[in-house]
């Protein structure tokens, strides 16, 4: 999916909501449990026949898959596959599995997410650097999403370090530094590995105060911003501060809108969750982008 | 698999040898592709038998396996019981996962790696900081092996850079600040997170002139050190500047022992090259333990 169909995609459902399907057997509701043969995939099939209008895009998290080994697995091909032939698509379809390894075996996970599972999209970790990512950036069409500010508390111990990056200023003769934050670094440095047409940048609706700072960097890049709902974020405060002229964000929310319900009537609960997030988006969007 | 139980593995196979299960399906020698149903497991199944006598520690990395949809990820389960099971055991296995997420998530890897697997030990990305990591460290008898300073070229992108906190020395009334490189902080901030009986740091070995600095930050915990063999590190080096009393490295070759031949002849020469690690490994230990 290019940026222009992305964008596109937005403005014509009025939504950038993007849904995890964090499909944790602990919260699955129990009948499907007792009654299916995969309950992680009735459970996700039935959240986007509920939601698909409403949403632009699906996330799920590979972690509630490999919990449940190679069947969790089979149940995460199930969920892509559905998603792919989806009547009701086309979306955004993203691996939510924050890989990273040296190049060479990298390679092997862009192989993993972008061709024997068909993601449109992969979040990346950027710890290992360039040929860590590289890999991924090669692929035509898909997007490669590099984890910037991540919305949970740990966020704090290391990504907002800042590092000192001694400018020699030959002529004034003197040594000066200048100040960032490790995450701003990242973004940075990693927006020189590719354009804003196969790259987005994962930052935190918890981070609110520091959307301005990533919007600057990375005026022309999409932003996939998690924390909203279950962890904390304002949609209003967000949209405000990261919207650019291509819309620019996917806000994604998973356990505030697939487990606001987690009795039989879970889906037709996903479905109102989503519709008043759906609803607050399509009013920000009327009021970004009039007539 | 206890500290003491891993020493002790190590003194009795006169090896600190972690044999790295990339089952590259590029790479696999094509007998093994055209006559079985499972080639990855079929090639880990030989690799294992002909060198288990010689390695203290396997660890297959993930992507080579996610690469082949969830049929991979039953080699990954055959594989890791099949090691489980091994006549010749107890060897220390380690999936090379790379894994990390906000809490909640990352509880989820830890269930896949240490139950639904039942591995010994995980690498973990610490990107995202403490509440990412904890969830693994909760396991008795498990370890966690967090990223310090990885192996790939990449790793001059970000790891070393050297975040500056300014420290206020009051009693003097002046601003003051110390330097270390983020790697260095990320050792020095995860110690805290568990002790060196449940907790790993990886440093590559193509870094040998950083291992005495990581040394005197973590004198207890064991290093798990890739990078010697295909990406160039010297065994000899490592060890003078990495070793403690109980040991404390695991080094890792992956690609120069499993692909040492591509042929019909890949577990002899396999073998071999495994044999040539190991001899040189005791020869060390002879010198740094004797009697």
């Amino acid at each position: 999916m290019t940026k222009e169909e992305l964008t596109g995609l937005i403005h014509r459902k009025k939504s950038f909501l993007c849904i995890g399907l964090d499909a944790d057997m602990d919260r699955i509701p129990s009948f499907l449990k007792e009654g299916y043969d995969d309950p992680r995939f009735e459970f996700n099939k039935r959240i986007i026949d509920a939601t698909i209008d409403l949403a632009i895009a699906y996330k799920p998290n590979t972690s509630f898959y490999e919990s449940g080994g190679s069947k969790g697995w089979q149940s995460l091909e199930k969920t892509i596959n559905y998603l792919i032939k989806h009547e009701k698509g086309p979306v955004l379809t993203i691996a939510d599995a924050k890989r990273g390894d040296i190049g060479n075996t990298s390679l092997h996970y862009a192989r993993a997410f972008f061709e024997t599972l068909n993601f449109d999209a992969i979040t990346v970790n950027p710890y290992m650097g360039h040929d860590s990512v590289a890999p991924f950036l090669v692929y035509q069409g898909k997007w490669t999403i590099v984890l910037g500010l991540t919305s949970n508390p740990g966020a704090m111990d290391f990504q907002v370090l800042q590092p000192q990056f001694p400018l020699l200023l030959e002529k004034m003769g003197i040594k000066t530094c200048y100040w960032k934050k490790l995450y701003e670094l990242v973004i940075e440095e990693a927006m020189k590995w590719g354009d804003p047409g196969k790259l987005m940048f994962v930052v935190g609706a918890t981070h609110a105060s520091m959307l301005d700072s990533v919007r600057e960097l990375v005026p022309d890049h999409f932003l996939l911003i998690p924390g909203v709902g279950a962890q904390g974020g304002s949609l209003a405060d967000i949209s405000a501060k990261a919207m650019n002229r291509d819309v620019g964000i996917i806000v994604n929310a998973s356990r505030s809108i697939i487990f606001a319900s987690e009795e039989d009537d879970f889906d037709v609960k996903a479905r109102e969750a989503a519709r008043s997030l759906q609803q607050e988006m399509e009013s920000i969007l009327r009021q970004k982008f009039p007539g």
